[in-house]
């Protein structure tokens, strides 16, 4: 069953479905309320079926080449990951308000694909955000604009800016430093042409729209998904991955609200999660 | 009705179609037989069907891109066309003798595109060619890199590079430059990743296969065929570009062979084709 | 004069000279110890002479251009700065000690770079920071890898991140972020030279030096020196620039080892300088 | 002795430096007159100096590094060499006259290049060219626009496309392609900044004028000058180079007047010139 409703929808839908014995594919977040998705995580546990979550950016082309690389060693002991992450425009100010803020509904990608890329666990979170873009969303007690730094378990250090704006298109770039190099992967544009005149040099920008730039990573996130279904594998994504992100994203909100780093253990502990979770 | 069968094929299906009021979309080339081409298209105009060519890489991205900041006026007067044309890897030399040859077979698809670009009719052609690759495609009369000179009606020049085989991939590259600069396009990949090691900073090469390559070229050039016969418009592609492509790659064979700039109008000659071909 | 001596030396060759009435180019840090620059500060402005502090960067014809941009509105209100810089071997673990650190040594460069870029005063400091290249580092005290968050008085965040060693050659990035897009640089290679083969595409790495990077940087620096002598004008890098960059560092370093954000307020307390300083 | 003044003068001065024993560095061309190169090259030759001919472009850091590759067999045997060697802006009509033309004025440096390139020597030559630019070049008999295709000993084929004008800058530009891939460079920029905007990804134009692109190489032929001086070598760029680059020269404008291509030992033998000549 794929769960692709409005987000209030995603637990509910996801516990009835599970107890109906029906695989699920959830998209993100699971809920924006981390002990509901605790408790929704149980139940999918105790159905026994497949559950998936929507963390697309995992599959597109570009990440998933660059995760290859860093699986093949190329630069060794990972020191430093930075994440670049910019939408081509606010949503709405009513939008904004619902969807959990800033971290939960946008960053929660970005926090994600720190996890996936060091392949180990966020310990702790530091983040400095602003409103630059929209004042109503200030008013609303979100923010458009942050820097985020994540310390790792396996002492790998991710900074990750995001803005609700970047008048140039859909930015998503990324960068993997280690001992032996990086590597990196930038954006995608709708062609290689250029144009070089008086002015300058000049390219495309790159693509607009996250459905324009991600479509072939949600199919592909799919096929992976009967995949596991067929082969009765574990998905790519599971549900300790939905669960963690919206921790990591509550951790960077408290951050930021009480201008301190904080500890992953501290919400856990705030919810009762526990290790055992994790498994 | 779509003709994708073999290249003997291609000339009695057409008229086949044609005589029973079928729409066709016909592979390139129509025939190695420039009169035979010439006959064919003499049925079809009598017969009133929409006839398209599969010249695919006039609805490619990057081509496309090009040709529409051409319309735009963005380098002014054409004065020269660059276009590198490299396959991954060189045909069987059972099929490179079947297949008409360098030019017929591949140039073809850039002596199509000079066209496309200037938006003018070629005049005058002057090929040096060369065998680096299989020594069997030169015992069997035909070549395997060569570069091509074309004068057109316009002023413009072009001048077309092309090789049987490019070891790091498929690759089609374009410049189009005028008086108010140049628009070029360059390959595509298969991810923006990049690593930078003590080696240097290397990137993805271009897409491997033709199929690869223009998956989206395919389905594009078939979207606007329906549209031809939906709206009963002239098909972007039609018989007389299908014919002249393979003339001017008559006139490269006849200019390697005697060592000479060939005139169009030489093998226009030669099959009694006159201007009214054209319309 | 020019002060081009070891660290230690600065200070006091400032202060002579400019009893002496001479003009000072001093290479930074003008020290390690906040309170001496403060002191050799106050010796300077009553000297009355031209005094300049090498921050070289800022000559730079790259990181230049980008300053460029920015003053002629390029971006709008700045959001974000985000610079990497990555030197291409560490210290000698004697020369890291003797050096001042991480931030006070090398990262200072970076902090004046964010101070130019944003052109506005930092007001805050979080930094993390770990040991990934020499355990000898670590064992002196010192860091080899950091991500640092400033916050700015006009409401910029700029993150750095730095590394001691990057095996592809020395590594220097920079962008400004803002509401009208992205203003960026990268490094500078030895040539545009780019290989393609089976291997991939490969160009050539950064400039492995600084000396053979900001070769034209350092004799620029030089230059803007003795026009603000001729012209009697104030040189482009002044003495307070070489000491809140050191300020700075000292507020990093407190941020690691105390694991919190601290307030360059606290610091400047501490060392009892006041705005009136920053004239 | 160096001999930069105007080229009337190259032949004499280089006659008299010659007899009187000293070392002679000659921009190009060494004449416009074949005849008197040879005449020239002879009394060098008698009278034992160093004699080195200013093609400048061997020396530039992309060029050189490009040769250096193919000389290591990055490409293995080369195939096709494509040159685009295009001005900023058009000389007046009475230069262009007094200068030989466009082949023996500008294209000389990239004949002289495709040998190099090469490491053969050309066969045959077959130009196109046209008038586009300045309508008074056309009248004094001259073109600012051409296409050649140059035959080599070897076997490979170059492409060179050239114009007097290109508005976005000085574009130099090559690529060498061969059986193990290509090796290519591309033009040199005042920075790396780029803008990223609504309006797309700018990044800045090749810079502009011959004199701010090649003022490194400018430095070091002088300086490999020098060297051969020094070490009693042979200098990096003899006089056969200057003679037979005015030769494919004079082959390029036959070529064009005459529509045909010309054999270099057609031109060879019109000036009595043998292979004697070439050691």
């Amino acid at each position: 069953m794929f769960i692709c409703s409005s987000t209030p929808t995603h637990s509910p839908l996801s516990q009835e479905a599970s107890r109906a014995g029906k695989h699920v594919f959830c998209e993100k977040p699971v809920d924006l309320d981390i002990a509901k998705i605790r408790q929704t995580l149980q139940v999918v546990q105790e159905s026994g079926v497949k559950y998936q979550v929507g963390f697309n950016r995992r599959f597109d082309h570009n990440f998933a080449a660059v995760k290859r690389l860093l699986d093949e060693g190329t630069v060794g002991k990972v020191h430093m990951v930075r994440i670049t992450s910019r939408d081509p425009s606010p949503p709405s100010a009513a939008y904004a308000a619902s969807s959990g803020g800033l971290f939960t509904d946008m960053v929660v990608h970005d926090f994600d694909m720190a996890r996936f890329m060091t392949g180990s666990e966020v310990t702790e979170v530091y983040a400095a955000a602003s409103v630059n873009i929209d004042p109503e969303i200030g008013r609303a007690g979100d923010y458009d604009t942050a820097a985020i730094t994540l310390k790792f378990e396996n002492g790998a250090i991710a900074v990750i800016d995001v803005s609700r704006q970047a008048v140039y298109g859909y930015d998503q770039r990324l960068e993997v430093f280690g001992e032996k190099g990086a590597v990196s992967m930038g954006n995608d544009t709708l062609s290689t042409a250029v144009i070089s005149s008086a002015a300058g040099v000049l390219s495309e920008k790159p693509k607009h729209f996250f459905l324009e730039r991600y479509m072939q990573a949600f199919t592909e996130e799919k096929l992976q998904f009967f995949d596991a279904i067929r082969h009765d594998s574990i998905p790519p994504v599971g549900g300790y991955d939905g669960l963690i992100s919206v921790v990591i994203a509550a951790a960077a909100l408290t951050s930021v609200k009480e201008n301190r780093p904080v500890r992953i253990s501290e919400i856990n502990n705030r919810y009762d999660l526990d290790e055992g979770v994790r498994g």
